[in-house]
């Protein structure tokens, strides 16, 4: 029950995107996802368009910030579980080997992203949705949105460098609760623990936020060149992750 | 003035433990500290047969996670001042050695703990029954806890990899505070902080507290084998510490 | 307009400081910006005299703990920008690798200072003065302080190793927000958030503040000698940074 079956041929030409709507306006890229009968589920077309749409935003020098969000009521309701149906056994093997791949490149667009990267919440935020969040610069969330990672009770393990995000941004007993333990918070204590920049009301949410995200595009560029890939947390591994030996 | 004296043949076996009560239900395995009349203060028979449990709890596949709690009152008041008292001069140095040696092993219990580890702190905690609790997964308090590590005062060190673990979970300027200045806080505090994981009403804080961790003995145990290394702070300096050179 | 034109022959003696007060006493080195005329704005004659202050106090054998204070209203306003005026084009160049030398002494002075290093924030911290924050142990603010570092809409970089301690101290989504975006916080929210440690209302700020500072300069010294550096902040790079390569 994918709605993004179309192979378009060129994923990474803004306007081609079957399960995105990508605008450039005003030196903001929006990024919205683009399923919401589904709550934004992330097919395997959103995952490599979500990844394209990140390195064409990178690359283009009118744009000097980019916004990931949601269409509808949810944010994203984590990955589609469509994506691991239906597959037959002896394609069991194979299916996981792209899986890893796809997920690979996915993060890497994220990593890769050198200009500040604000999520907008506009709602409930599930799995891969939640543990990519530690990737972000800044996220303002409607104080409708709730974040869940439910890994542990399905025998999975978090993705999206939420290992290595998470405690540092929730500390270890606050993540461990949400890693491990399933735990699902509100935007409150998500703002509270570091996970969210700022909550609003809902009513006033896309008002507020967008105001202050068209102000910060308006800033001189220098500045962000300079300080970003000192601060984010998503090119910090770069400095100083040592591999255990 | 120990009420540990006898010496058990062997203490790694659950129930010939002197100063420990030890149980094992449904993939629980609940290390309460026994010695409630001195408040739980730990005798050197105590540091030994506490890092033995843990062994123990880590080697025996029933067991899915381990609780380490008090009996009485108190979580722990420390380490029991009659451990160094009664030194002979000539022995002072001998002494000295062998309780680095006691402290090493107690530590290294902890950091080869591989299951997740869970404090529930019933009552005060003091020295280093604070200090190693950045080396625990989750942290839940009854609202009658405090914490305090009056190392400073006494012209001493923190121990318990607090100086590792304090600055990264409470931040250096709360963390400084503590181990520096001596300053004792509420279970609020701590949950403010991020030392605690959540803080309960002491009237109903058993009954709450032992629902969620039998619940949580019942996941499936593939999830927390391989998130757990990544997330806890008691393995971190094993991926990214690197010595003073 | 600097106040600060008077050459004095050796800054490092104390008493003779054109911009700052300096007093020692009971184990206390009290370090007062002295510019309340100009917001304590920071001169060249100001980075050079605040850094050999420290070096002062780190050395004397009676200075247990040192505290930077503001006179007057303001904590400190940051550069004063009359630093960077009437510079000569041909200049320019010099002045640049001048102000880098000038800055790079001034942050090492608060990296090498091994003894307790308290800032009594007594009103509005700007720039500078608030990258700075997270070189201290311990902050106290009044709750009239503020902390607004605008850097991004200048077209500058922060300073003060802020890159460096902000993601630590605040988190990234939070850290991304003041240094990235200029956002301007309250005492409240700076506590909230760990930059300072605790807040007092203004009227009693003094009197509470100092009490507990000079208690602190009773504690035994052994404590601090063996702790500070493995806590503090300022000193952590040397135990744990790897440099991009």
């Amino acid at each position: 029950s994918s709605d993004s079956s179309a192979d378009s041929a060129d994923p990474a030409t803004s306007g081609k995107y079957t399960t995105l709507d990508v605008t450039n306006q005003n030196g903001v890229c929006k990024i919205q996802l683009n399923r919401p009968k589904k709550k934004n589920a992330i097919t395997i077309d959103m995952y490599n368009e979500w990844a394209a749409a990140l390195a064409e935003a990178d690359k283009d020098p009118s744009v000097v910030l980019a916004v990931v969000t949601g269409a509808g009521d949810y944010y994203c309701s984590g990955n589609d579980l469509n994506n691991f149906m239906g597959v037959k056994p002896e394609n069991m093997s194979k299916m996981a080997q792209d899986s890893s791949v796809l997920l690979q490149n996915f993060v890497d667009a994220f990593i890769n992203f050198s200009k500040p990267l604000i999520g907008v919440v506009n709602g409930p935020a599930v799995g891969v949705a939640v543990t990519t969040m530690g990737l972000f610069d800044l996220v303002y969330a409607t104080d409708k949105a709730t974040f869940h990672t439910p890994f542990s009770s399905l025998g999975q393990s978090p993705e999206g460098c939420s290992s290595y995000t998470f405690p540092k941004i929730l500390g270890p007993m606050k993540a461990a609760e949400m890693l491990l333990f399933n735990k699902k918070i509100s935007a409150a204590e998500a703002c509270k623990l570091g996970l969210v920049t700022e909550v609003f009301p809902d009513q006033s949410f896309q008002t507020e936020v967008w105001e202050r995200i068209n102000s910060y595009a308006k800033f001189p560029k220098g500045g962000y060149g300079l300080t970003l890939p000192e601060i984010t947390l998503r090119q910090m591994p770069k400095f100083s992750f040592i591999p255990n030996s």
